[in-house]
């Protein structure tokens, strides 16, 4: 771990400044912005969301188990009535805040941290269901006891299962972008940490041509389970007609938000190459 | 002071969520916005400064001297490139959070918090000045040895003349409005703060109505000491040209930035407002 000045920012602070700074990005279709927001969910309740989960991260920066400390950062962010706001992108930086607090924040430094969770850390991750509805798939056949959306009332389920947090998150791998970055060592966020790395510029300019790049290259699963896998490809394909030029990223961004469209696992993964970047060399 | 969960946001986050509601609100003529930036002060550069800005606060509601605290988040808010995003901000305020923190957020409760400040409260003021250029003007004759820009070099001069923090603050009361606050038990934050709660809508909306209603009654000293007092004036007649539908707030908000003029005393205390406001029962 690198020496820091007392004043420079912690590990936790900057976990909450990636979440500040992937919202701002934009245009990002689909996706609050600093210039596009829905009704019910505007860009305040993303830096109330941002401001409450710092606490959540501090425990994983100070070696708390990582489903206590996601369970209160989901908390903290929940204080806010746009409901959901970062549940995927705190998933996906909690365990990383873990790895860099112990001075290994890389993909091997990841998948230890992720090894070692417990049933206990299971029971905390369902609790954070209880703060925030999250839009999630019904479960496999006979894992009705496991539904996420039972929240802390599925404890006993998961204690007679005896599934920890890593086994839980494989289960859904296949069709959880989240999952599948806990699931082998989180690719696609190093990956895309690099991106950000290479390139120039205002940083939120930067995490905002990430998101557009990633959006491009592979299906978005929340929009796949928001909507369907139809939709998914033809956003993929959509962000592919941007890049090449052949459309307007703000009509797209507009269009999208009309439909309802929030490729919002592509921005939880910008968010946690954001914090990659800057536990690294990014300057903001 | 009113009970509070462990997951409902601290005063010293009410502080920093302040800061982000208030550079997020928009059109906000002449001032770094969500849709408006310089090309060297940026709406990211706000963002950092936020974050960086929390420890500090949590020193003043933790009741630490004052001074210290503001040194403190100003040395974290000094962590990114932009230079000076919310110095006035912090400063405006710091005493508001202790107040807060004794359970006497009221005029009465933070003119106690200045009431007490001490020598070492203004050596710690001067310190601050290492971190970050502010603009200030010169110093009146005599003061060349307190002139602030100076920083931790004056320690010698503050101890010899024994001047406090709420001193100093009188002693610029009648050209700097941050020090007039200070010196007056906040009367335009605490009328500010009534404006915001009796509002409604998206926070930064009313953020934003709030920052021209403040601009169109009295003239921002920041622009009187970055520019001259005929321009402040005439900042102060076109905002409420606009205020009266007789200028467009997107049009100004273009030819501000165009011609550097900041008014960021009115922001300051905005973000001073919002701080009361959501200490009390404005939620986002």
């Amino acid at each position: 771990m690198e020496a820091r000045d007392e004043t420079s920012r912690s590990t936790a602070q900057n976990a909450q400044l990636a979440l500040l700074l992937e919202v701002s990005g934009t245009p990002k279709p689909g996706n609050v912005d600093r210039e596009r927001e829905y009704d019910d969910l505007r860009f305040e309740h993303f830096l109330a969301g941002a401001v409450g989960a710092l606490d959540g991260f501090e425990l994983a920066a100070t070696g708390e188990p990582i489903g206590q400390a996601f369970e209160r950062a989901i908390a903290g962010m929940s204080n806010q009535q746009g409901g959901n706001t970062q549940f995927g992108a705190i998933l996906l930086i909690t365990p990383l805040v873990a790895a860099a607090a112990r001075g290994n924040l890389s993909r091997e430094g990841a998948e230890a941290v992720v090894a070692e969770t417990t049933v206990e850390d299971t029971v905390s991750f369902y609790r954070a269901f209880d703060y925030v509805d999250v839009a999630v798939d019904d479960p496999p056949e006979g894992m009705g006891p496991l539904d996420v959306r039972r929240g802390s009332t599925a404890e006993s389920a998961i204690r007679e299962r005896g599934v920890t947090l890593a086994e839980l998150m494989q289960e859904s791998a296949d069709v959880d972008g989240i999952a599948a970055e806990w699931s082998n060592g989180f690719p696609r966020t190093f990956e895309a940490a690099h991106g950000l790395e290479r390139s120039s510029g205002p940083v939120t300019n930067r995490a905002s041509a990430l998101f557009l790049a990633l959006l491009a290259t592979e299906v978005d699963t929340f929009v796949e389970t928001q909507h369907d896998d139809e939709t998914a490809l033809e956003v993929r394909d959509r962000a592919k007609a941007v890049l090449d030029g052949e459309e307007n990223p703000y009509e797209l961004a507009a269009e999208f938000v009309e439909r309802d469209i929030n490729p919002g696992t592509t921005a939880d993964i910008v968010a946690g190459a954001l914090f990659i970047a800057l536990e690294r060399e990014l300057s903001v």
